[in-house]
């Protein structure tokens, strides 16, 4: 259901055919909502289908540019402003530690460490990200920047955890 | 399938009944994995079925204590130390952020000041529940403890990243 709200809005930022739509996920949206290509293009066509976008020019080779519309637009908005996410409570990562008393120390270690390391990883693969971007100067980049922000506070967060978890492994 | 997991988790520290693995779910696990009681009684019946765990005590009125086995202890333990938890990649709070170009920024603002609330909310109920945790001084609860460092700093590190995102929506 989100990935409608995803299309909605970068087609709310300007209009787009579905090759495009799915560059603009690859690049800034994989972090938050990846989908593949065939989603991206099943979903475009119920949008259309539901009057919620309208094709506004067709290319060569079937190429089609999508808009959005005032009712696509009341959408989108009806979505960002009255609906609440669910809180994600359910973490598996967490729900392993909960349970490394179980395990032999030097597992848990090795647990701890390993989520420090790939936190790491994720963390590097995000600044790479973001030296990539060519941010334009429109709201969807102000958006985006904050988005990322959460992204790379989240990743330091999980790694400082992780390193004083790992001294807090009883001695025994 | 972690729902399996958790109750083996729970099992592998001291046999218990139904009941007191759905309590011991409210008061430790309800921000790991919230469970339900017939969820709990469900995946029980298939861990007896599968001789993962074993009926140890039957008391009055139904009521029967659980063990776990060696093959539950086995399984257990194959979990924590060879299979990876799936990055969480979807965040649906963070996709409303992206998109908040689109609605007049005085929604935007509500947005970003609800997590703020809700995070702060979340925050004092964790807190909460920490008082009244009972920690015994057994392994599960050293790492009972580090789960819960991890929510505390995660609630901390949203409240931060919403208070610092509402000084960065444009002003026009």
């Amino acid at each position: 259901m989100s990935l409608r709200y995803a299309l909605l809005g970068l087609l709310a930022d300007r209009p787009a055919s579905g090759y495009d739509l799915l560059q603009r996920f690859k690049v800034s949206l994989a972090n938050v909502w990846p989908a593949t290509q065939s989603q991206i293009y099943t979903e475009l066509t119920k949008l259309a289908d539901a009057g919620s976008i309208a094709v506004s020019d067709e290319g060569p080779r079937g190429r089609k540019e999508y808009t959005i519309t005032d009712a696509g637009l009341a959408e989108m908005r009806e979505w960002l402003t009255t609906t609440k996410p669910k809180r994600v409570a359910r973490n598996e990562m967490l729900l392993r530690v909960f349970f490394l008393g179980v395990v032999p120390q030097a597992y848990a270690r090795e647990y701890l460490s390993g989520v420090e390391t790939d936190t790491a990883k994720a963390e590097a693969q995000l600044a790479g990200l973001e030296a990539t971007i060519d941010w334009e100067d429109n709201d969807l980049s102000v958006y985006g920047r904050i988005a990322m922000e959460w992204g790379k506070r989240f990743y330091a967060m999980n790694q400082e955890w992780a390193e004083w978890a790992l001294t807090q492994i009883p001695e025994r």
